[in-house]
Formats: C-alpha cells, structure tokens, sequence
C-alpha cells in the first residue's frame, strides 16, 4: 500500500531536513490508512507498540515529495509486524526503512489480547498479496 | 512564576530558531507549573483553551537557555487569562510574549463552567501578589 | 485558498482533541502552500514571523476530516497578515481561526526588508479576488 | 550518565500515554546532553543518524517522572552507538530502551568522515567507565 506524505516545515530541523524522530510519525501516518484500509475501523487504535526501529538511507530536504509503503511483513499469535519505505516519489530513492512489531491490546484490562480472526485473516491476506 | 525551559534540538526549525508553533507548547509547559502550583492538581486540566497569542521579539537559537515568566492577568467568572514572557535567561533579552484564555470545563458534560472558588481564591491572590 | 489538512495520530492529546499549539502549524502548513501558489518560489522562507493568534471555536477529534482557508488580510510595506479558517470540511463548522503577521526578512543581513513589488502585486491581488 | 526528562502535555497522545514517537526525541535531548558532556561542543552536532531502535517495555501516563540513562555502547571507526534505557524515577520501572547509531559527518562535503582522535577517546573512556 502506497500513501503520499504532507511533510510539513515544522517536520526539518537547523540541517535542512527531516528530523530523525519524525520518521515514527511518518510510520503511524501509514499505520493510520493500513489500519483503516483492512479493518474499516476509524476509532482509536485497539493495540499497542512494542518495538520500532528506522534505517536512515539518505537525506530529505526541503521540498522533496515523499511517498511511503507500508507491508505486512509477519503475523503473529498476538502481534503483527508492519514494514515500511519511504521514498523520494519523483525518482524511487530510499530515504528511509523500517519496522514496527504491535500487539493487540484491551486498554481497559490493560493486557495484551489475540488478534481477532477477521483481522488475521486482513493482515495475512495483505501479506500474501504481495508473493 | 518563573520556570527554566528545557529547548529540544526538534524545537528548532530549517532557520536555526524555535519554531514559531512551538511557544504554545512552551506556554503550555509553563501552564502546567503553574496549574499545579496553585492548585495542588496533578490530573487531567479542567479546563479548555479559548484563545492564544504569541508576539514575536526576537529570535532564540539552539544553545540559548530560556526562561519563561508566568503570570496571572485577568480572572472572569468562567475564564482566566495568562500571560508569558520567554527570556534569554543570561540577559534577561525578550524573545516572545503571549496570553492564553482558557476556560473552566466539564468534559463529561461538554460545557464551560464556573471557576470554582478555591481555584478562583489561588487565580486572585495571584494577581495580587504581583501588585 | 483553501487546502486539506492531513491529520496525524499525534497531532492529537490526552482529551482526545487536536492540541491546542498545533493549530499554528497547521497554519504554517497553509502558509507553505499560499506561498508556492502566489510566488512560485519553493526555497526557505524569505520571512519571519511577528505575530500569531489563535481562537478555538470547536473541538477536532481524531477522525474529523479538517479543511482550511487562508486568505490575505492585509499588505504593508514589509508585512502583511494571513487570516486562516479551519472547519470540518464535512459540514464547514468552525473549529479555529486565526492571523498571523510576518515581515519580509534578510536572513544573511538579519534585518527587516521591503516587500519586493511584484510579491506585493499577488498579496494584493490575493485581497482584491476575495471582495 | 543519567539526566531528568521533562515530558510536555503535547508528549501525550489520545491513550494518555507518551506517544510512541516522542521516546526518539528523548534520545535525542540524551545525545545532546551526552555529546557536550564528552566533547564540551555547543554548536550543531558533527555527525548524522544511521539507525535507531525502540523497545517499548511498560507505559508513562501523564505526571510520571521519567529519568533516562545514555552510555555509549561501542565505538567504530566512523560510527558509534548509544544506548538508552527510560525509567520512572520514582521505583526504576524500565519504560523504554534503545539504541542509535551514529556517524561523523562533514555537512559541506555531504560525506561520513573518521571520528576525531580526541572524541574517539571520550567516547571510548565512557565505555570502560562503565565496565
């Protein structure tokens, strides 16, 4: 799944471009419309983070058009893992990849749950739509 | 009330200088002293903002230490308002001023409500201490 | 002018609402695109800011598609005003609005500048399509 | 070496806890601190971010007092990696950890370059400080 990222002027820091944590928010952006686009569910998230990591490839400057995609990379019992590519849209160059591992969460029992089966079953067809 | 202000390297923006958005977070910090130093509250804010401004003076950059006065300026019968004033702290030089109106609310309810009076009473002596 | 704004997960806080300091980014993400469009210049801003204000009128909760529209307010001879309106590009109703001033700036020489004539021809011609 | 981090509200997201990618911004205040410890240099940061990780262990709801710990973990001949570990302060409970790598960086030149001998050996002593 493709999306195109609005980076915004507050996003650069004094070197002229993206700061380095705001690529864990470029990351949720995209949790945000994977979420959305295989659950159909818009309230707030139902799991939790456990792990995140980001490789910085190269620079974004200023004015650089950013697209990103996000995958599936491995479902799990209880956890699932989403990778992600962030691109210079005009000519497909990595700026920046990475990982995040979440699990599904009962906020109110404040513990870790299963992933529901009309979930796994979204989140393994997105992998296999990819091989 | 005068609080030392901890600036962030993402703080600063693609100029070499606090970003302009990001004085509505220090106020919200200075707030957050003063809030808990009237009150004794350490929960959630009962209150919602109505209004804010900021003026800029002069610009900070990464490396100068800032401080920031907080002061009481007008109580009402729902709202009260603050006013700030952020400082090179080796200098005392103004860097930014601005006020925030915020008003007492019921999140449950969703609606303003009065300032209760012991919170009322803190706002006032407030006020007064710096005539 | 109006433009969508792309909200992010951590755009929003604890009240589940659109925090009250990110109002003046979403500003400057209006400015960047007001600006392109009138000057066709994508470099650094050649500004600085004076002044800002923001009034919240409505709550923004996570999932409420935001739209803004910024429009120039005012033309001196080295500032000018923006006036943005944010709604809920659903139904148009009014969740903030705001104006901010900024100067023309020679960074490299640190001191206020004239607005160059033909910016100050498309700020001008900008008020003049609005009446 | 262990500093106080001073969470802002705007840290916070809708779940009441320190949004996922706000624990990078903490490393970051932490290299800051660390670098100058080390190098006693106060302008812009020499090197660039090649990698950073998360492992987000329990939550930090709002009005914990959170303390981080930032050692240096290896030294390369252009890289090196720090190690982050976020506590409450109060009883120790680990909240976050992880890790950065880094590498020495001539912004004109737009190329990695060997760490300084005199960094090297900061860097170095810091690591058998520890051991």
């Amino acid at each position: 799944m493709r999306i195109l990222i609005d980076p915004r002027y507050s996003d650069y820091d004094t070197r002229g471009h993206v700061n380095n944590a705001v690529y864990l928010t470029y990351f949720e952006i995209g949790r945000h419309h994977a979420w959305r686009a295989l659950t159909g569910l818009a309230e707030d998230y139902p799991f939790i983070m456990l792990e995140s990591s980001v490789r910085y490839v190269s620079q974004a400057k200023w004015g650089v058009p950013l697209a990103m995609d996000i995958t599936v990379a491995e479902v799990r019992t209880k956890a699932w893992v989403w990778a992600y590519r962030i691109v210079d849209s005009r000519d497909e160059r990595l700026v920046a990849e990475g990982r995040t591992v979440q699990v599904m969460f009962d906020y109110d029992a404040q513990r870790s749950v299963p992933i529901p089966a009309h979930i796994r079953e979204q989140l393994t067809r997105a992998i296999e739509a990819r091989e």
